[in-house]
């Protein structure tokens, strides 16, 4: 079976290096020629020292796949979903965030689609090289379509390496995780602290919390329930910089569109704290890019 | 006329100075010997090159006064109050925010008792010396007492350097500044803007907007009146750095609980955008400790 993997961002190169390590037949799609042809002269290094070497191709370069794993970020999904509705492959999305979603169902593809939260902690270092900073399972769930399909794809993908859980309710898990998303990454952005400092620092705290309450009101999950989670996954990452600090750190774009401008969409009431969250990573982005005209 | 102003920050170096520059007797008081010894020494500098040569008291050392001018932060005014009450002088608050407010009417004053809001800029460079940054004048009102005694003080205030305003109400006075503070001064701290980012930003000014809403709802004043004039300040103001902005650059404590903390405690309604700024800014002033500590 056949495996392409679209994305040459952390999660793509990871996942394609420990795929390809169990055996899996694995071609990379990227956007750059200079990424493509890196790998295809060195191969993926997956730090400390294992090498891979896997075809990479460009994105507008699509071959046919029995599966498309699809890891770019949710804001350059454009123009790719209705190049791989034509494919009639089934699809795996792993984006952060819930806007892929919105952006899925406007496509109504016919083939069957598969989400997944990806817990693998990842670190890009270059163009071929890559560090797994946190061993993870990749929560999998069939979002429509043919539930032996979903089977077999687990099947396939599951190894030492890519341990699998098969999730019944692709909603839960995606809800649970952008809950997640949108207390850590904005705020540790804002205040620029390691994921720790949320809990630590009381009124960042109070911050946290009640953006956990208006999140888990908007997806309709249990706010006490979230917010214990949250506070899991921020004691077991207290250490980290999220994705989030570090894309506002670097002038780089957010996923702020995907995760709480996703919320701020599907909300029916007030979400004060979420909109101000928001807008404030909107004024960083800003921010940051005007300090790169001025310097 | 003997006055006495209390504190020696900025806007106590300014007012001392500007005062005795127009013939006034006055004698500031400070928290710090040192700070007293290098102005009975060395006079007050006010930049560029104007010495007055001022008498200098500790806080501890209060003589009879006819009035006094109380220059400090709000938060200092603990403990001072109930001295000034014994002194049975007119007193005159020049605090940021309205947090003063309640502390006044917590101590049932007899005397008459004038507030005021200022809108000199002044920059305290060291311990005697003071830069005027800019021109402005002194809104002058009655709070409670002696409506003639009141007028004698504005005249004799009153300069070519220190132009008086008699305002009849001193609660729009207080309001309209509270308002103009409780945008700018969080706001340009959290995102460490100057003042015209706030408007040049849409996003800064999405959450400055709102911010001023919830205050102007919670002061009882017309909100567009109110964002016209902050929108007014912040251009005036658009090359300064806040108060509070400096103040967490410099790991200083803020007047957050006289500004936004004073509009927590007297809202009915739900403020979200000044609770999260409020938060925010309080969780800055730990952060900052603690790197002070770390370093």
């Amino acid at each position: 079976m056949k495996i392409g993997i679209i994305g040459g961002g952390s999660i793509g190169l990871l996942t394609a290096s420990l795929l390809v390590k169990q055996g899996c037949a694995v071609t990379i799609y990227v956007r750059r020629e200079e990424q493509k042809a890196r790998i295809n002269q060195n191969g993926i290094l997956l730090l400390p020292d294992d090498t891979y070497f896997i075809n990479a191709k460009l994105t507008s370069e699509l071959n046919n796949e029995d599966i498309f794993i699809i890891t770019t970020k949710q804001y350059q999904l454009t123009g790719l979903l209705s190049t791989l509705k034509k494919t009639k492959a089934p699809l795996l999305f792993m984006q952060n965030g819930m806007g892929h979603i919105d952006d899925i169902k406007s496509i109504e593809f016919n083939q069957t689609i598969l989400v997944a939260t990806c817990e693998h902690g990842a670190m890009k270092i270059d163009d071929k090289t890559v560090k797994h900073t946190g061993k993870g399972k990749l929560n999998l769930s069939l979002f429509q379509g043919n539930a032996s399909l979903y089977n077999d794809v687990a099947k396939l993908l599951a190894g030492e390496d890519f341990p699998i859980n098969l999730a019944p309710d692709w909603y839960e898990i995606l809800a649970k995780k952008l809950i997640v998303n949108v207390v850590i990454n904005p705020l540790t952005s804002i205040f620029r602290v390691k994921n720790g400092s949320l809990t630590e620092n009381p009124h960042i705290e109070a911050i946290a919390k009640q953006t956990c309450m208006e999140a888990s009101s908007v997806l309709g999950l249990d706010p006490e329930e979230e917010w214990a989670n949250v506070r899991r996954v921020i004691r077991l990452t207290k250490n980290n910089e999220s994705s989030m600090y570090l894309d506002t750190k670097r002038n780089r774009e957010t996923e702020i569109e995907a995760i709480s401008g996703y919320l701020l969409n599907h909300a029916n009431g007030e979400v004060p704290f979420i909109q101000f969250a928001y807008h404030a990573i909107k004024s960083i982005e800003r921010l940051e890019r005007r300090d790169l005209v001025d310097d």
